[in-house]
């Protein structure tokens, strides 16, 4: 389950502190326009070190492609890019090598493999996203192709929306020893109607299973999302005339496809596991004891979940724009 | 993608207005117990007509087994399972053989394929969901065998969560041609630690992903939610000693594995689509019109989804008990 | 592994002495004329009891749409469709439930579940390949609005190859209590160039999956086959012209993807295990026994493989067909 | 469609004359010891220009694991392993830029994609099968650990089973600038009875798609194959004793499942298509055209062909033995 998509197949691998994370892309159609040069702005988006407020790794994320790409267009074989690790410092987590860091995956990847990477969290890590950001770079590339722009803002950090107020929420929690999360909107636009499929296959289902596959995301709204479960059925309807819809309370879906308006998600984080202050925990053999994450850490990773929010969101519409294809077979 | 699961993979069929709906079950393990008895108490709950609240529509959903079990028992094979359609007045509907309905599917379908049954929604009727409710009663007798448990419970209608209040909001909706949305919660109780994959097969994002793909739902919850995207990692990190992790702000899952505490999430439900009030709408050569939806509906279709919400989350879980059998290939 | 193909994708179910057997289409594309019409002629050609060399039981098979059609025509939502066992006669076998049968799947079936049901082979009896004709007929539909047409034919009958002394063949057979084997070809003329795809989904390789996934293949062979390992090169080549190609060894297939020519593949069918003479064998205790096969069965089952082959072969293609939309993203 | 395998998942990428090949394995059980030492053999006995009848380009073909593995071990994330291509010399091909080389999938890739790699045939190259030999190595590592062992042999040469008489075949191709074809038997040993599923996923059906989906290959067959359709059921069924089955005319799989007893598939291969004899062909532009193919070729390609089915053979019983594990959910 490191592949992700039906026709436009991702299949991503590496951890945080082995020598190279990749993607390899499977179904990318033939003669789309692709170089690094389309990718690398996406990745230098997500990439640590960038200011002062976020993790001081400093990863250069130069994305190299291996295949598929043929004097400058796709060829229609796969698509296959790395990243190389040039910083990983393995003995920053020696310490850890015993513990379950609270709010991580390590306990819960011991119960799974009983055997695990401690090494910045192995594949667990946030680091594991460059692949999926490397990966939605072309899917965005596919989508502009079509006419779909995808766009994302951060709505919130730590409930404040006013911009220098979530600045000082963030240095407030750096000087706590602390962390704190935020909301995040993704939009799409230009997206045509028709696209996603019934049932399991709902383009609403695949974005909040993408969405809530990022590390850290604890919830996903469509449109007016739980909202809508305190409204009445006259007030969260979308009416139509001539124009087209009226409103878009749906989010640009309705019965699982789209409507041909704006595409509308938001994702809920939850605040960085990492923290100095102490912790409760268990070390591997079973002994209680008390940690304090020292390291290179983000007080919050809103900034950066954000690229990989918007990622997703092109990863799911280039596929259910391909997928579309299949329909036209008698349609034309 | 009309399947769900990757072992234990739900493929279901059916329109409102057909002859039947059904499931077809690949991956059930050999060797469980099974009849219908197992699978008819689901759908009762599920069952529309039953109160004077919800929709009239009389339909007996009396389910019938067609293979994959002998002798009582699951042999390994597909197990077919088919709910005749008994009460279908496709008449009913005549009259919206070419208006796009507000809130509904109908124009979606009909960008999409070019080409819709219009009686009583099709195939995105809420009546597909019985073949869920079908598949998940024998996913829930799974996990029961595994020590697994399932509940649901309405956590609020209209806002409104005092339980006579919230029949109140059902009643004054019915009389103002309206509807009302509401909240639920589903939790599994007795999950073992390890269930669910890293990266895009984590488990809340299978989970997030089988919530918002029932009709109607518009947001997902695991654990404390959007609510973590106010916290501090201090408040949000669940801590642990010997006697297991002294929260559950994570609602189960770390990682996108689950912890072994309660699996916690909540979904919020939009209002009935279907209302009496009058809407503005097209009709489907493209000329506005004003529609009011007659026929029967419910108008609120939360206490409806509870348990196909429950149904999807027995499927998620019994799908990843399985999986994780091949974890198990060098650990034994 | 209940499913065939990727976008149109066939889930069969059913055994030989349940209710009914079926098969569910999803992904089947919106727009396609359908009805019983176009699946009850290959069903009856598949159909036991048809003249005095096949096995006995009279079953009708008579085939019912469940679903996905919608005045006339497919709506891009499942296909399914069930036939009804009526026939049954469970008890023939009450005396095999304890014996593995030589050549059969008795004793896998048993190593595989731990539980088997014996009663005409169960799932593994060739009477599930009828829900596999159906799909096949409605591939062999969508085939034909491409212009591609699919024809199959017997080649030999225990070696021989003409018509009359294959007739001989089968008789002796019956006379002494035994059965045999015999060799199919199948073509598909009209394919376009282009279908298929490279390295593991390469067009022979699905075509060899297909064929051999059925009952008593044991061979598959695309074009030349295995003569092609006794020529040189100059000889195999298939040449070109403005014309086209000069020959096809390649049998309509280069690097996994069809050249346009003939689609020609052939399969070894085994003899029908099932005999009258003694065999041999154990019970399911691990006992020594002699076992001689009386009941309704086929001295030869190559005639009835023949629809089936042909059946395989159009649910390759048509979900090739449908898979090549795909690539068109760019190419229009 | 750049993926095998169902829970042992590899996916290849790279082209002939590319930065590199690789393949990364998603779903490798955790805990199995693994190195590049335990690839590289495989990888060494594929390599080109080992002795001087096989192609003189001469790679290193040196794997390097880039994650997965941890202190020796796999984890249960993705193993990716990548190939680098030293000795591309890409301006050796650049003559045949407009030419459709009879025999190979020039033309097909170039109807399909509408755009194509024609550096040493790009992605349909029989490089490409570097990373499947890659990915067979780990999983015969997997099937080591389960007592099974693979093994290939060479049974042919045009037509000629003697060792000393096969070489004189490739000299004699050589000498007329022509190629020749053969067979191979592979052979897998220590299999346990139950692998391999009913219908689709035929254990034999999975192993036949393998070895077509091999460049070259035009025929399979399983245990007595086509000589299957020559005999009486008498004559092939395998009878059983106490011992085990007496004979093992089925190949080690009925009903798709295996038996236990040795697993045995032969495949047909073409003769190498690059040949110096003139041949009548097409430009890309439509022109009729002469071809005599120069550049580094095998004469005959059975020799590499032989680890490469070792490797299919490998990647197909690991995945039904992972696989098998679903099975027993309620077995233990």
């Amino acid at each position: 389950m490191n592949t992700f998509g039906r026709s436009f197949r991702c299949t991503t691998f590496g951890e945080s502190h082995g020598p190279a994370l990749g993607v390899v892309i499977d179904g990318c159609p033939p003669g789309l326009p692709l170089s690094e040069d389309d990718i690398q702005p996406a990745l230098d988006r997500r990439r640590p070190g960038r200011d002062p407020l976020t993790s001081p790794r400093p990863e250069p994320d130069r994305v190299e492609i291996l295949s598929g790409v043929f004097e400058g267009r796709t060829t229609g074989t796969p698509v296959a890019m790395i990243i190389w690790n040039r910083e990983a410092r393995a003995s920053d987590y020696d310490e850890l090598r015993e513990i379950f860091r609270p709010g991580h995956a390590d306990f819960t990847y011991q119960m799974k493999y009983g055997i695990r990477d401690h090494r910045g969290g192995g594949r667990s890590s946030g680091r594991e996203t460059a692949a999926r950001v490397a990966a939605g770079a072309v899917a965005a590339r596919i989508l502009a192709e079509a006419g779909i722009t995808i766009s994302g803002t951060i709505e919130e950090i730590h409930g404040v929306s006013d911009p220098t107020g979530r600045e000082d929420e963030i240095k407030n929690a750096i000087a706590e020893g602390d962390s704190v999360g935020g909301i995040i909107r993704v939009t799409a636009r230009g997206c045509p109607p028709g696209l996603g499929d019934p049932v399991f296959g709902k383009l609403d289902a695949l974005i909040a299973g993408a969405l809530m596959s990022i590390g850290g995301v604890k919830g996903v709204e469509i449109g007016d999302g739980f909202a809508a479960a305190r409204k009445k059925g006259s007030e969260h309807n979308d009416e139509m005339d001539r124009t087209g819809f009226l409103s878009n309370h749906a989010g640009g879906i309705l019965g699982g496809i789209s409507t041909g308006a704006d595409i509308v998600a938001r994702v809920g984080v939850k605040p960085t596991p990492s923290i100095r202050k102490p912790q409760k925990t268990l070390t591997t053999g079973g002994e209680e004891t008390v940690v304090r994450i020292q390291g290179r850490h983000d007080p919050c990773i809103v900034p950066r979940v954000l690229p990989v929010a918007e990622a997703m969101l092109c990863l799911v519409l280039a596929d259910a724009l391909i997928e579309q294809q299949k329909c036209r077979v008698f349609q034309e």
